[in-house]
């Protein structure tokens, strides 16, 4: 039995990978029109980085390496804890805010489903060193951006918005403050589970008023309908401040691509304020990308106290939704010639021919010593869009012949003219 | 103390990844010219496949994952195992040659030093299907173009060539079988460590000439100085075959940038046949790229039996050459403008205008609610080439005030015409 690839990661061949490669481009090409510069990171880093502050579940899903030296390491789970350490140790001499994108791989131990594997790629953006709500429609819009440019359009996706002072602030109204997180993170899960499994686990959290939280999260739609509804609900300090800044950044939005959702609470619980995801306009996939503000991260990571808002979009559901929509690009690898070899005698012409083709083409010919009609044979089947026939009869005119793989036609051509 | 990279990695931060992004490139085009396609695999493999066949010495350097599922996993070492396995998997349906190449990172546990970390990336070739001597020199010279299009000529980079049956062959006329493999992997060593400390390891294994041995890699220099002096030892028909095809490899090679060095033996045990290595022209850095046939692999990893060659090229001493010649990317990411708001009431307007620049042009503005001053410094420190200054008195005459960084001039420009 041959070896086989390890379960939740994907081999990429030629066509997966160019088609990565343009869908990465574009990507690229956005973020560099709103001067988002590309960093990378280490695949690992020590474990007490990475558990410092991103909850307990995730702490179970790290790929973790067995140990060498004195340090414990582990596989990074994302791309934002690994340049929040990148941002600290270079603090002093950035000047902020600073913009950085990536499109890099990381690990998680999961169940793989569709749409979820335990190696998985994504496009991912930090912004650090700005509170203002510029700074999350910044990020927003430059999802937005991306996604056009990929082709989707509004009908294809959405963005779900939310702030998590005005989540928690509606809840401090009647949770106790020590059950806040866990029930947001049951909020974040509410819409993967049954509305059965939803109030047992409310009521396993001793949770009176059931019905206030599913009243709350039950707030979702476009941002004019929604909002002076929650405004309403709005009355402590803590919620009415995350509602102020909620409209904020909504109003610096186009508002077709969003959608108010107070149920949206992100799983990762270093998330403070704006927090936002992406779907495709049905739900039909998972999230497309997902994100908010991480303004503690970097102090208690030993940072000087500086605000940040991000996302990461991930291409695995990403390729999904284009596919669906017929938006994968079309991938042809076919090189520009094939250049045939009638015979041994020939083999030095040829490869002359070939070394001065490849200076600006995209360039075949045969390394394994076929005859002619299995040359020809190959060159069809790699999709070569023309062949050069090299033989000796020619070669005394100086010419070869010239076929066109798709007509079948031949003509005859001067060397020179090539 | 704020949280440090992992000791032997490195983080790229915009400038050294958009070097990296720039050589990326220019190999990338080379490789496609030479219809190369590009593939990726997991970082992680089974470690049955990893130490299938590589050698005792790479196990010590894997490292392995903590056991989650059934599976053993470790971290890739180099790309040609993983690749191999992806060729397997998909061997039936492809049409051979398979030519395939790959730019990713992959992990050693090793003493860190220059030019070698414990994470590195490297660009990767990879030929499946041929036995010629002909695949041998495509590979070598999509080797050297590489390193012409990175703009090294051969007055900074040498290859060394030479072949495995050949050298096995050469020290089958006085060593037996079972000490050939130990013998070689000294041999491969040879240039790292003193003379005394090689003779002491070859008494070791119980070698009696150790001057043949010395006399046999000693032979190292330009193609047609050496060649001929190798044809008359080479006396069984190992070492026969073996000169005969490097013979054939070196004449299809352009000889300006070739060496023939019977010491190149490489580190790993799967290659059989050609092998080589790339260095700076003084050898004052490691190998820049090294690699060779390894025939074997795929029969031993359960497919059925193909010929195969390539190399890996370092990034990291790729990187150093580069920098020490002068050649690296000169980087510039200064945006093409910078939007610059001299109050709140026309950040509606300036929003405006940064989204009409942006469909073509990299455009930066105020995310922080800056003065107009500090707008300005911040522009100048990100290297921004023009400045665009929305202010309500040019709004009213439609016009906007545009400043050249670099000389400081300012003029008025309809904003019809930005």
């Amino acid at each position: 039995m041959p070896f086989e690839k390890v379960k939740g990661t994907a081999d990429f061949y030629p066509e997966d990978k160019e088609a990565m490669n343009q869908i990465y481009q574009k990507l690229r090409d956005v973020a560099r029109k709103y001067s988002f510069q590309e960093v990378e990171s280490p695949a690992f880093e020590t474990l007490p980085l990475l558990t410092a502050k991103s909850g307990e579940e995730i702490k179970t899903q790290i790929f973790t390496l067995e140990k060498r030296g004195k340090e414990e390491l582990g596989l990074r789970f994302d791309l934002t804890v690994p340049q929040t350490r990148m941002f600290i140790a270079k603090q002093k001499e950035l000047s902020k805010p600073i913009k950085w994108f990536s499109f890099s791989r990381m690990w998680r131990y999961e169940q793989p489903q569709k749409g979820r594997m335990r190696e998985f790629y994504q496009f991912n953006i930090e912004l650090f060193g700005s509170n203002k709500p510029e700074a999350d429609a910044e990020v927003i819009s430059i999802l937005i951006d991306c996604l056009l440019a990929l082709g989707l359009t509004e009908k294809d996706f959405f963005i779900k918005i939310n702030n998590k002072d005005l989540l928690e602030g509606l809840l401090l109204d009647f949770i106790p403050k020590n059950k806040i997180e866990e029930v947001t993170r049951l909020i974040d899960k509410s819409s993967k589970i049954s509305e059965e499994e939803f109030e047992t686990a409310l009521k396993q959290l001793d949770i009176k008023e059931i019905d206030r939280v599913k009243e709350i999260i039950k707030q979702k739609g476009a941002p004019d309908e929604v909002l002076p509804y929650v405004e309403n609900m709005s009355k402590n300090e803590k919620s009415q401040k995350g509602f102020e800044k909620l409209k904020a950044v909504v109003e610096l939005l186009d508002k077709k691509f969003i959608k108010v959702d107070l149920s949206t609470a992100r799983g990762l619980v270093y998330y403070t304020g704006t927090v936002f995801e992406c779907f495709d306009i049905d739900e039909r996939f998972r999230a497309i990308a997902g994100g908010g503000r991480y303004d503690n991260m970097i102090q208690l990571f030993g940072g000087e106290k500086t605000p940040a808002t991000g996302f990461g979009l991930g291409y695995s559901v990403l390729s999904l939704v284009l596919d669906e929509r017929g938006l994968l690009p079309k991938i042809d690898l076919g090189p520009d010639y094939y250049v045939a070899i009638v015979s041994d005698k020939v083999r030095k012409q040829a490869m002359e021919i070939v070394r001065k083709l490849r200076k600006n083409k995209k360039v075949e010919y045969d390394l394994t010593g076929r005859n002619l009609t299995n040359q020809l044979q190959y060159a069809s089947s790699i999709n070569a869009k023309q062949t050069i026939i090299v033989g000796s009869k020619d070669l005394e005119k100086n010419q070869i012949t010239l076929r066109d793989m798709k007509s079948g036609e031949e003509k005859k051509v001067q060397i020179s003219e090539l």
